[in-house]
């Protein structure tokens, strides 16, 4: 990945942008202005957060704000001083000739920064592609993002496991057995644990044919239910993401054949990852198994079925980043990167499928961060 | 609030971005293209969406975007086809003459865009200036936002008074009672009745003087403890956003005084709030009642002390939002804006206290949103 030998440039906060929490390891929930000067990493705070930030000791230099903001004033007498002039006197003083910016930098800034004869070069791809490579550091935080997960699968399957059906829905305690229950239960559970899982998704039956449905209402008895958990450790910002497909009652032929063929293609494309093998070659080995087993995917007017996401992403600081495992586009697959598989079928009347684990990228195959077993029929 | 009559492009997901969120009023968790054309709103869904999308009724028309990366293929067929190829067709099929954008729109996007002919103004301000006017609804969803953080309140009052002061700290059932503690129980309170409060302070003596320190350790007798709860209502993706300072065990003169001083300038503010007032004069009126009081603001190398940051920032589907409340800038309160009123005072070896309400902005002064009592000294 080629890349300009300028030094970055960040305007944003450490909640939304993975680059800033990667470059300051620190948080700060407003947006802020972080750079580099040569291989050293400053970042400019204002009172609210100085003392912190310094006492924090993450980064090389904290600059204050206030001050900056007053020499902008100084050097532009004239005019409202914003960001844009306070990065214009950064740049001066530290004697940097431009910055390297993310495609998500923001545009009012980057128009505004031109004005001022910043000069400013878009990185191509990613503005930190080490952020790709996983460090043994990284991998255990993201390994204890899947451990959270796996918390939250536990206390979902006690719920399944002590519901009661009447009339095919399910009722624990009394009271219908909610996607919203389930969501309510797993994210106080990952929480006691040091995460947040706010998005879970629950989704049962024809629901889960939509997959980025969270699921509502009452849980009914034989039909497959997609559990997604994709808690942020609260401490590292790394994600873990795991799903388990579930059924309480008695699955049919029909849903057994749907989730062993899954779970086939899941195995297939987890032995298909090594160092430098194209994501879009793994995709193609999840397609492979689908096909061989007969099921067909459609795009109509009111949505799609069989199998129409991607099989996988990078998952590090982001829930979603580089690389991508997934028919839309050659994406190579390096040594040390970390990727979510998780092929899933889509039928609605049938319902939905999805399993879901993260591997570490190794020379000769993967190395498994997560672990959660696969048992899903809940009598 | 000037604003140019371009229709608006958004590329942006609704977790992160308030504006894309006010224009669909859907949850989708990865950026996706939404735009006018003329009053109508128009988004683009991958199929992992768009089924979702569709049924949630929200805008005009659910694009797929498949289809119309197709279409952009087609029209580039020698060409790698990315989301900006896909907007230059929509905007030609659509016979759209070109776009208002934000000032974080992403720069990579904005440049490609340029190049492929396609018109964008920046706005001049904000990309929806209404979203500044709360309507009645927006107000109430405030409302409720402010009911979770007297949830949170009610919570953390309850263990403070059972807690039992030991060697000068703070004992519960056993255990030294933590900031960490508040902290998960608040979350577990607000998560039980349908919010989020994730980054909730609750910071104890020299800690609370860095503002946006979370807190951590354990609590003590006699020391000034900053709660502040901005929980975000699942249901609406509206924010409340309140803080009250307690003391466990018996106050001295000076931190009475610190809190008697605090609550003045917190009611001079509120009572100076009226449409058409400038947030910096309210903001005056915060620094007279400090300047009266005799409290001094300093700024030193290693952090500020006394009152250094804004009395008040806008709130709804962002924490921080237009209007500000700031002597920074000069911003007229519009009718029916909503902002918080926060001053606080920070003075390491004393403490900190800051106590914040929200208000609604009216003809003649303010509707208040927020309710929680003000009792601090707990025995």
């Amino acid at each position: 990945m080629p890349r300009t030998s300028l030094p970055p440039l960040l305007y944003a906060d450490t909640a939304t942008s993975a680059d800033q929490l990667y470059f300051c390891r620190v948080d700060v929930h407003d947006p802020f202005i972080s750079f580099g000067v040569g291989p050293k990493r400053y970042t400019v705070q204002n009172a609210l957060e100085f003392g912190r930030v310094k006492k924090a000791r993450t980064v090389d230099q904290v600059l204050p704000l206030e001050t900056w903001r007053d020499r902008a004033r100084q050097s532009h007498p004239n005019k409202p001083v914003g960001i844009a002039e306070i990065i214009a006197e950064l740049a001066k003083a530290h004697r940097v000739r431009g910055f390297r910016i993310a495609a998500d930098f923001p545009t009012g800034l980057y128009v505004k920064l031109q004005k001022l004869g910043v000069r400013l070069e878009l990185a191509d791809g990613a503005l930190f592609p080490e952020r790709e490579i996983k460090t043994a550091r990284e991998a255990a935080a993201i390994r204890e993002g899947n451990r959270l997960s796996a918390v939250g699968f536990t206390v979902a399957e006690d719920l399944l496991r002590r519901a009661r059906v009447r009339n095919r829905t399910l009722q624990l305690d009394g009271k219908p057995l909610t996607s919203e229950r389930l969501h309510h239960a797993i994210a106080v559970a990952i929480l006691a644990e040091g995460g947040k899982a706010d998005d879970t998704i629950v989704a049962g039956g024809d629901q889960a044919c939509d997959p980025h449905e969270r699921g509502h209402g009452p849980l009914r008895a034989n039909e497959l239910i997609i559990i997604d958990i994709f808690p942020r450790v609260v401490k590292t910002g790394y994600f873990g993401d795991m799903t388990r497909t579930y059924l309480k009652g008695r699955a049919s032929d029909a849903q057994r054949q749907l989730v062993a063929t899954v779970k086939s293609a899941h195995a297939a494309a987890i032995k298909a990852v090594h160092a430098g093998v194209d994501g879009r070659e793994v995709h193609g080995k999840v397609v492979a198994v689908f096909d061989a087993a007969g099921y067909k995917t459609t795009h109509g007017k009111n949505g799609s079925t069989g199998f129409f996401h991607g099989t996988g992403h990078g998952v590090g600081l982001a829930i979603h980043e580089l690389p991508r495992v997934s028919g839309a586009i050659s994406c190579p697959l390096p040594k040390g990167s970390v990727v979510t598989i998780e092929p899933g079928l889509y039928y609605p009347g049938l319902g939905g499928c999805r399993i879901e684990d993260v591997v570490q990228v190794t020379a000769r195959g993967t190395k498994l961060l997560s672990s959660h077993p696969y048992d899903w029929e809940i009598r």
